[in-house]
């Protein structure tokens, strides 16, 4: 088998087989098939895109080229929740302690971030003392006793996308489904998930800024998902205007804390429980939706997910009295408003430029290298759709330093007023 | 500026300025450009094209990234002519002594071929003595004496085609048409010329297989020739089956000669004079084509165009006695004769399966390594549309192995007979 045919094969419009994927994941893998081929291929298939059984043999193979997560010894079906980004995403902060919560097992392994703000480990460790480091037996400990960990990323889980992925970032193959597809699915498997809820989010603040990308993508992953023995399903959601309201590391968990004691954002918890309720029926804790959604909502009511919370955290050597004194966690020196400079209606609040003010502010990384801090971002007061009078508070500020100029004009760009919005409705589409 | 961006540009069908190319060219030359994107642009160029000002821009920046030839100190426009290559393709060896015999200075650098038989530099090393190796000024000086001298490749030119080439051959975008015209223009710019006739060949023996695909690439190379200042003119011909009857080195040299004396094939003779009258009017030793084809003729029939090639083998070292006894040329120990096995007309001659032959006779090498063998190769008796009764000889073939059962096992595969069959036109169409 010779690399150049394949590429060729794919190139002229003809769909490869299990073998020659596998030859090339293979060879790539190992660096018997160098970049330019690899990078040649990507681009073909960019252009000419796989079909299911190409994209199930992608991610299978690069499933297979390096460790795996067995996750057998915990009961019960391991159900994961991947989203695809975007800007003050809290979700899994209140996803997780929720379900397991409802007996549904979270074993999570979880990586820091890249971009507007930190990963879910990033926003984790604002909390005084929490930590990701423990060996994989107390991990599955913790799971079996409480339902609930987070572990940092270890072992050479699917090399193959690493550096894949990192040919495409450089060579102009990023946006190209198949690729993203079984991507995201291969890292999931890998990571031992019996079942996938997937969030795809759409607009500005999103990998896929169109919603047709967005469905054409979950589409995909569903498809792929149960074809290699996964339940899948796909919620897209709108990441025109960032999630929720916080925006940052420490304003987040206070934001998961606040929502999981029942007066947090309503998009956000709307947005949970059609994530939660999907993986409690995937984990067959219940039959239906409905049953699972009323599970959920009565966890969350009587406060069962948020003692569930306060027990992550201690688990994990935090300071679980963060979670009824959210005032301890991280705080900015400077509180600055910033207010509108006319009245009207909320019209549009760019998620990828809020989340870019965020990064300015400290809150993610645009390096690997970079620190990142967790008392600062944004707290938006307003989101699209709302009214708003001259001088009011748009948002809040949250900063080390007191110069604020350059946010400032960035997040006037980011806000547009006009004399009538409607509400953007957060959850587009299910594909299940 | 980053390369990224340029392959992302291309790949999203966006022109790509001069600046971009030459960065991209430049780049590419001094490694400063990795492989893995370079094959990732041009695979993006295979499936978005280039418009005629990138392709232009493609040419002048490959024919700046290394060596180029100064023909100044040579008298006259000098005019080249290239093939896109095929079987038993004597045209050069014809066609240069030719048009210099009606004073059109032919100052030809050539290289030696890889594939069914050796390039032109091969088949005149046929000839006892016959060396391309001498400095500029003896080149020079032949050709303002006597119109006509062949030197071998000296000096690094276009380095980016060469490196680009090796890097699409194994990357799997060969078969893109701005690629590949400004491949060929940019090395025939670099080497001097003034104006350009292009014969760009089309059928099984050709790089191009349809006649649509080869009338897209001469009408490409036209385009880009005269946006670069060369007049430039390109003649479609057929290679479905091989021009004339000689293939190999030795054999096509003899065949050159009968043609130069007034009784080789016709569709060789044909050929030339179209190539020939084209490039002497671009010389602007005639005023029409046909002015210049009688010129042309008259050389022909007043043995000045033979007396011209004599004149040119003595120059280079060559034993000019071989043009009045081309029994002189190597010959291989054994000529066997194919005969038919039945009777009928010559549907097909399949002209990548007899170059083939011939390579397997050691008249073409496999890899830059091998020897050639001047002696052997194929005649053939008969063309497409010819009548042949049972046994009477399709072909001879010169070996120098008595053991040819291969080769006549692949060549009565390559002819087939039948009922009827036409002869096919050699040339398809003129672009100028």
């Amino acid at each position: 088998m010779r690399m150049v045919d394949i590429i060729t094969k794919k190139r002229d419009g003809i769909a490869l087989t299990d073998e020659e994927i596998r030859f090339f994941i293979e060879g790539y893998t190992h660096g018997t098939i160098p970049d330019y081929q690899a990078s040649a291929l990507a681009m073909a298939i960019y252009f000419r895109d796989m079909n299911d059984s190409e994209i199930a043999a992608l991610t299978r193979a690069m499933v297979d080229s390096g460790d795996t997560v067995d996750l057998s010894p915990i009961a019960g079906l391991k159900v994961d929740k991947h989203s695809t980004g975007g800007v003050g995403d809290t979700t899994t902060l209140v996803l997780a302690p929720l379900v397991a919560s409802v007996n549904v097992p979270v074993a999570k392994m979880s990586g820091r971030g890249l971009g507007f703000t930190g990963g879910t480990l990033d926003k984790l460790e604002s909390i005084s003392g929490f930590s990701v480091e423990m060996d994989g037996l107390q991990f599955i400990d913790h799971v079996n006793r409480d339902q609930i960990a987070v572990i940092g990323q270890s072992g050479d889980l699917v090399p193959a996308d690493k550096k894949l992925y990192a040919l495409r970032d450089v060579s102009g193959s990023i946006e190209s489904i198949p690729l993203i597809a079984s991507s995201v699915m291969s890292k999931k498997i890998a990571a031992g998930a019996d079942a996938i809820v997937l969030e795809v989010t759409c607009g500005s603040g999103a990998f896929m800024k169109s919603e047709r990308d967005a469905i054409r993508l979950a589409e995909t992953m569903v498809r792929i998902g149960i074809r290699v023995g996964r339940k899948t399903a796909a919620v897209i959601t709108d990441m025109s205007q960032p999630l929720g309201f916080a925006i940052g590391n420490a304003l987040e968990v206070k934001e998961a804390i606040d929502t999981l004691r029942g007066h947090g954002p309503e998009d956000l918890k709307e947005l949970v429980l059609e994530l939660g309720s999907r993986m409690v029926v995937f984990a067959e804790r219940a039959k239906t939706r409905q049953e699972a959604r009323l599970l959920l909502e009565q966890a969350l009511d009587q406060g069962r997910a948020f003692d569930k919370f306060r027990q992550f955290i201690e688990n994990q050597g935090g300071d679980p009295s963060v979670a009824d004194h959210p005032e301890r966690l991280p705080q900015a020196k400077y509180q600055i408003e910033l207010p509108a400079r006319s009245s009207g209606v909320i019209a549009e609040m760019k998620a990828d430029q809020i989340g870019l003010a965020a990064m300015l502010l400290g809150a993610g990384r645009a390096t690997k290298e970079e620190q990142i801090n967790h008392a600062t971002g944004i707290v938006l007061h307003k989101k699209v759709g709302d009214s708003v009078a001259k001088d009011e508070p748009l948002l809040t500020i949250h900063s080390d330093s007191k110069d604020v100029a350059h946010v400032v004009r960035l997040l006037n760009t980011a806000i547009r007023l006009a004399d009538q919005a409607s509400r953007p409705a957060l959850i587009h589409k299910i594909i299940e």
